[in-house]
């Protein structure tokens, strides 16, 4: 759970409500409305989110950014149990971040496109901004 | 929770090893590792994917990526509470995924930065094209 920042209660209530009564744009509501997600796709989108936020997942999404890697290497990279690692990967392909390609033997996992280094790319760039300012 | 993928044990556990030892490279790993995000940017990286893992802020950051909007907007265009939308604007605010301007009386709320538009599109576009496939 994300905790709430600690400060006066006056102080957090001015930031919450508009302080007036003022007359709502109906027409130009409805236009954003009709640009919104669909509900079925605020879950999916909601999904995906809440899979990534576990920071082994997040590790796990991190190292295949630099390339596609077999289960022993990304237990190694992050220094987790084969086991362990087989099991977030699991999840993380049954919400397509990633997929695997077999060679004889050998299962290599990448990430599934270019979206979800996208994904990770914009939300490590939004922390570091935040960690500078 | 995400739910697993349901299919025979055999199966899974076929996905999930390598299948066979293998001489890792360590010298590639250490490579690897050198470039991993460190574990105060995992943990950063990982609470903002969960904060926006819940649906009505997933809602209310797809509002707010077609322009700002006061509280009194946002609820209408999400339909719940000017009360539980400043709730929600709080949590997203204290991560820094929303910012607030004052116009007088009234408080405009909008996207922190584009790395946040660009989180949402990429989810998005990643759900929509499984939907599709």
């Amino acid at each position: 759970m994300v905790a709430e920042i600690s400060r006066p209660r006056a102080a957090a209530e001015a930031d919450a409500a508009c302080e007036t009564s003022h007359n709502v744009d109906s027409g130009a509501l409805a236009g954003v409305k009709a640009r919104l997600l669909s509900i079925p796709s605020v879950q999916a989108v909601a999904e995906v989110f809440k899979l990534l936020g576990d920071p082994t997942r997040v590790r796990l999404v991190d190292a295949l950014s630099h390339g596609e890697r077999c289960v022993c290497d990304l237990a190694s990279i992050v220094g987790l149990s084969e086991s362990a690692v087989s099991h977030q990967l699991r999840l993380l392909r049954a919400a397509r971040l990633v997929r695997v390609r077999r060679t004889g033997r050998m299962a290599y996992y990448s990430l599934d496109d270019h979206h979800v280094i996208g994904l990770l790319h914009d939300t490590r760039k939004h922390v570091e901004e935040g960690a500078q300012s």
